[in-house]
C-alpha cells in the first residue's frame, strides 16, 4: 500500500464531466490499494472570472479581497469533486487549504507556505476517505487567507506529500510527461522516463513550462519523488527524483527551447568599480528578470555587459539601464537587440562527460546557424540563437545526441 | 458616536451597482462618527446556482460539501464589498463566518450559533476599518464550515451584534419596515414604528414574512434591538425592543394574514388515553409543521382534534394519520379541507384592554365572513377564513381597530 497525492490542474476539473474523470481516477487509485490524497485548482477559467468581478469593482483592488475572492475557486471544485466521489459510492473529504493546515507568510496574492500540519489528513486518510485539498491556498497563523501565485497548486501538493511523507506526488497536467524536446519542433522527441531535480530545473528554467522552478525546488529540499503525468490517459509519466548514478550514463537528457528572448549590452563602460552592481540593481528595482549575464573586457580596457529577458521586458530594461549611463562613464552606451531565442541541452551526465559543447557547437555550425551569447551551468550550456533558427537549432543538436533513442 | 451592525441581503448585493451602494451606505454611517459592521449575504442568485452545479453532479450530495460549496458565496460578496469601499477611498476588511469567531454546532446545511468571539472583528474596528463579515455561515470548533439555514444572515447579525455590543442592528431589506398589515392587501396599512419582540415574533410566525423567528428569539434572548431598513433609501424603519408600558396603549398592533392553510380533523376518537401524544408524534415523524391545533369533546363523549398547516403538507399528513386512525378508536376518521387561510391579530396591549377579540369577529360577522377554527395566545387573537375572504377580513378588521391612524 502506497500514500500518493495527485494534483490536477484547472483545465483537468473543467467541467462537471472532468470533475468526474478525475474521481474516477481518484476512486480507482484508491481501489488499487493506495492511500490517496488530491490536490485541486479552480475549474479553468472560475479564477479569471472572479479577478473580472474585481476589476469591474476597481482597478487595483486590494490584494487582501482578491485572495479572499479568488480562494472561493478551489474551495467550489473541492466540494464538487468530493460530490462526484460521493456519486460513484466512494468516501471523501475536501479541506480548504486553511483546513488541510496549509500554513503561509508573505504577500497576499503570492504566499509563501512556512509549514504544513497534516493531523486533520491523516485522520481522515484513516478514516478510509480520499481527501480532497484546496491547492493554491493557505493561512496565515493570524487567520488571513493566502493565495500562492503561479504554479501554487503544484506547491501545495509538493509540500502536502512532504508533509504526509507520500510515496510519490503525480502532478497531472494534460501532456505525458517531459520531453527530450518540445515534440511539435522535434517531432521524434521522447518521453523522458525519470530525470533528477537539477536537470528538472534546468529544463523548467530554459523554457520547459510543466512545472515552476519554485515547486521542483521544493520537492528537492524535501526529496518528494514527483512524477508529471497526463490526466487524460494512463501512460507512465516521468518520474523526478534525486540524481542517482544510473542517471549519469547519459551526456544529455535533453534541449530545451525558449522564445521571445531579447539581448540588452551596456559597453564602454569606465566606472572603476561596482558597475556590476549599479547595473543589476537597476534592473532588479525595476523588477526585470534577466535570464543570461555575460560580462568581459574589451583590449581597450572599456567593460562590456550583455543580459538576456524575455521581449517583453526589453522597453523597461532599456528605461531602467539609461538613468544609470551616465555613471558607468562617459562613453557608456546601450545596445539592444530583440527576436532572439534560447536553446539549452540539459544533462547530468555532463559532469563526467566531456566534449558536450564542443558537439553541440560543431552541430550548429555544420547546419550553418550562427550563436550569439553563450551561458553554462554545470549542467547545462545554453546558446542565442536567431529567433527563425530556433527550431531547425533544436532538431540538430536533438539529432547530434541521438535523443531520439531509447536509452 | 455608535456602533452599529448592518445587515444586507442577497438582493441588495445582487449587481456589482448595488454592491457600490451598500458601499456608500456603509462609508456615509461610518462619517455619520460611528463604527460599522455589516453582515452580508451572497449575491442574489449564487446560492442557487451553486446548488444547481452540485446537483449537476449527484442528485442528493453531502450535506458538508454542500457547505463547503455554497459558503463560497458570501465569501465572494464581503471580498466584492471591502473592494467597493476601497474603490470609494474607504477602510474595510472582509471575514468569513469562521474568521468573524462565528462558532456554530449542530448539522451541516442548518448550523446553530454556539458563539462568537469577537476580538478579531473589534480589533479591526478600532484600526479604523469598516468591517463586513460573511452572514449565513460559520465553524464548528473542529474546523467544519457549516451554513446556518434559511434566515442565516439575519441569526448571523443578530448575533454579531449580541456579541460586540452594538448599539442597534439595522436589518436591510426590500421593504420599508413592518406594517400593521400587507400594504398590497390593505392600502391604508402604516409602517409600525416600533414593536415588542413578542409581538414581531407573533407577526412573524403569523405571516409577516420580514425576518425569521429564530432571529428575533436571538434578539430578545440577548437583548439586541434591532430595526428592519430598507437598503434602497433612507426612511426610517421598524424598531424592535423589549416590550415597554408605552406600547400597552394600544390594544392592536397589527394585522397579519397566511395564506395556502389547509386543516386536518380527526374525528370519533375513543382511544382512552395519549391520543393526543399520538396524532402529535405521528406528524412530527413525519415532519409536518402544524400551527393551530384545537381539541374538544363532542357530547357524545367522542374527542375531535384539528389542525392547520401548510397546504403543501396536507397529503403528507393524511398519510401519516392513516396509519394511526385504527388505534384512536373504531369510528376515528379523517376531515380535511383546503383552500383556508389565517388572520391573526397581534399586539401586547390585549393583555391589559378587554374586548379585542368581540371587536375582531364582530368587525368580520358585520362582513358577513364566516370564520373557523380560532387559537389565541396573550397576545395574539388568530382565525381561520376562507382563502377567498382573507383580503377583505383583513380590511375590515385593520379598519375596525383604526390601524390607519398615526397613535
Amino acid at each position: 500500500m502506497a500514500l500518493i497525492v495527485q494534483k490536477y490542474g484547472g483545465s483537468s476539473v473543467g467541467t462537471i464531466d472532468r470533475i468526474r474523470n478525475v474521481a474516477r481516477r481518484l476512486m480507482d487509485t484508491q481501489a488499487g490499494g493506495n492511500e490517496v490524497v488530491a490536490v485541486v485548482s479552480a475549474m479553468s477559467g472560475i479564477t479569471d472570472k472572479l479577478i473580472g468581478l474585481a476589476h469591474q469593482v476597481m482597478d487595483d483592488p486590494p490584494e487582501r479581497e482578491l485572495d479572499m475572492l479568488v480562494s472561493t475557486g478551489e474551495q467550489q471544485s473541492v466540494a464538487l469533486l468530493c460530490m462526484a466521489i460521493a456519486d460513484m459510492g466512494g468516501k471523501a473529504v475536501s479541506f480548504t487549504g486553511a483546513q488541510a493546515g496549509i500554513c503561509t507568510y508573505g504577500s497576499h496574492t503570492r504566499g509563501r507556505i512556512e509549514s504544513i500540519a497534516p493531523a486533520r489528513i491523516i485522520t481522515a486518510l484513516q478514516e478510509g476517505n480520499i481527501v480532497v485539498c484546496a491547492g493554491f491556498q493557505g493561512m496565515t497563523p493570524g487567520g488571513e487567507i493566502h493565495t500562492l501565485g503561479r504554479g501554487g497548486s503544484d506547491l501545495s501538493a509538493i509540500a502536502l506529500a512532504a508533509a504526509v511523507k507520500a510515496d510519490i506526488c503525480q502532478i497531472y497536467t494534460d501532456v505525458d510527461g517531459v520531453y527530450t524536446c518540445d515534440p511539435r519542433v522535434v517531432k521524434n522527441a521522447r518521453k523522458i522516463p525519470v530525470l533528477s531535480y537539477e536537470e528538472m530545473l534546468e529544463m523548467a528554467s530554459s523554457g520547459s513550462k510543466v512545472m515552476q522552478a519554485r515547486s521542483v525546488e521544493l520537492a528537492k529540499k524535501f526529496g518528494v519523488i514527483f512524477e508529471v503525468r497526463n490526466s487524460m490517459n494512463n501512460n507512465p509519466g516521468t518520474i523526478v527524483q534525486e540524481e542517482n548514478h544510473a542517471m549519469e550514463s547519459l551526456a544529455v537528457r535533453g534541449v530545451s527551447i525558449e522564445r521571445n528572448q531579447a539581448r540588452v549590452t551596456v559597453s564602454g563602460i569606465t566606472a572603476p568599480v561596482a558597475y556590476t552592481a549599479l547595473i543589476l540593481t537597476a534592473l532588479a528595482e525595476a523588477e526585470i528578470n534577466i535570464d543570461m549575464i555575460v560580462a568581459n573586457t574589451a583590449h581597450d580596457g572599456k567593460a562590456r555587459q550583455s543580459f538576456t529577458m524575455n521581449m517583453n521586458e526589453l522597453g523597461a530594461a532599456q528605461a531602467a539601464l539609461k538613468n544609470v549611463l551616465p555613471q558607468l562613464g562617459a562613453e557608456a552606451r546601450l545596445e539592444t537587440e530583440a527576436g532572439l531565442a534560447k536553446l539549452s541541452v540539459v544533462g547530468v551526465g555532463m559532469r563526467s562527460n566531456s566534449g558536450v559543447a564542443a558537439t553541440v557547437f560543431r552541430a550548429l555550425a555544420d547546419a550553418g546557424i550562427p550563436t550569439g551569447m553563450i551561458a553554462t551551468s554545470e549542467i547545462r550550456i545554453s546558446t542565442t540563437v536567431e529567433a527563425s533558427d530556433i527550431e531547425e537549432a533544436a532538431r540538430v543538436v536533438h539529432e547530434a545526441f541521438h535523443l531520439e533513442r531509447e536509452n
